[in-house]
């Protein structure tokens, strides 16, 4: 888009030199300049504003695709699959070849002309990027239904993310555990994020608790939040909040199902 | 940014119109047009190409924000506000008023100059875009936690969303319930969809079961999968598939504590 942008401003340039060059009578060159200096003012304006816009979206696109291609690679290896093309790996992941290329290109390419991709290193490569050649701490707060299915991924900690604790306000749930991750009661937190250095809380609470809660996590000095209620956490800018807005994604879904009927006439 | 673009294209037809008004030599005008042609061209050509582009992207994105808003606007009935300034509205969702007028401008605005958005309407109007207005009938298919998690959120109910069936392998959990739900066998599977209109199905099962599952579903006449499997389905192109990637939002967060971490040299 942005080359495309850039294009015109060189197409409105070369005019204006043309313009320039003498040959057009005094009057229209008049004319020409009034309109051209509306025009060019506008232009660089629009430029300004969209250049900006567009390096931001374009990393923020891109970072969102990297734990898909994390996890196609995953499955290629699973696979037995040792090296790849950008064309296979653009049908099997439905996206265009040029598009993985371009993505890939934004951390130096990790590809060889004729040769695709060593999917091992490429593998690894990415879950540098990602931060996952680290261990992750992390505590779940809302030991439901939820915190539990979190709690029970034992694939979470084949990416070095290490569940130490679950809290809960329940006293019913004292002295249980998941996966011999014992709960624990929301006063003990503040005391236990003093002893443990804990990187990451996962916010599985009704969305009442949630601003009080993360308050309390930020004053002990947790900088991310996984957060799963259903409300977007403001918090400093310097704490870090992912959100899975659980509602939203079905809203989406029913989005493109009246949107499907609608097209379809049903 | 097609806004943008369209600009562009009435500038160069002005300037084409100009160009031809006859105060130029004849010489200078054989140039002009010899230019005009070859740029007009291009540039013909690159507005198809990127309008197809960006009326995709622009409408993704867009639907993807509808929910925030839906959210957003549920929050302002309950704290008792009756109408809203799209700049009141960009402050407590962190996003531009351009942006929010921009948006809502793509459904045929719903806002009034100088008085802003009336909160219910508003909320109502992107329900209805959002297909809020029907019920849509879900069966999740895996009883673990993540399954128990979605068939207790009884919020979904609030926006038509009924959980009708839930349905597992594991035969201990025959005869049990979730919120009076019963808990089928998976064998009952065809039969259930037999007799019951069902249009969403919710995948929280393992890996290595989705693809299996999903075709049987696809097989039933189901439409729609809300996929918590941790892959992607390559189902037929009529078959609507919303996945929650867990661990890709993870791997997000993760990237964004290594980044930042970088940045301020922890």
């Amino acid at each position: 888009m942005c080359q495309i942008i850039l294009r015109f401003r060189d197409v409105w340039k070369a005019v204006i030199i043309i313009l320039h060059s003498g040959r057009v009578s005094k009057d229209s060159h008049k004319k020409f300049d009034f309109i051209q200096t509306i025009l060019y003012n506008k232009l660089q304006y629009s430029l300004e504003v969209e250049l900006k816009l567009e390096e931001k979206e374009i990393s923020k696109a891109v970072i969102g695709r990297l734990p898909r291609y994390y996890r196609y690679l995953g499955e290629l290896i699973d696979a037995g699959v040792e090296r790849i093309s950008s064309n296979d790996l653009s049908q099997s992941m439905r996206v265009t070849a040029s598009q993985i290329r371009q993505d890939l290109n934004n951390f130096g390419g990790f590809g060889q002309q004729g040769y695709g991709y060593n999917v091992k290193y490429l593998r690894t490569e990415i879950g540098k990027i990602l931060g996952l050649n680290q261990n992750h701490s992390m505590i779940i707060i809302g030991a439901g239904s939820l915190g539990h299915a979190l709690a029970n991924y034992s694939s979470f900690e084949k990416h070095g993310f290490v569940v130490t604790g679950l809290f809960d306000v329940r006293t019913e749930l004292k002295d249980s555990a998941v996966r011999n991750i014992p709960i624990r009661m929301m006063d003990e937190l503040e005391g236990f994020l003093k002893e443990n250095e804990i990187e990451i809380a996962a916010l599985t609470i009704p969305k009442s608790q949630a601003l009080e809660v993360a308050d309390r996590l930020v004053k002990c000095g947790i900088k991310a939040i996984w957060n799963f209620t259903h409300t977007d956490l403001n918090l400093p800018e310097d704490v870090i909040v992912e959100s899975v807005h659980l509602s939203d994604s079905l809203m989406k879904l029913s989005y493109n199902i009246t949107t499907y009927k609608e097209e379809h006439g049903k």
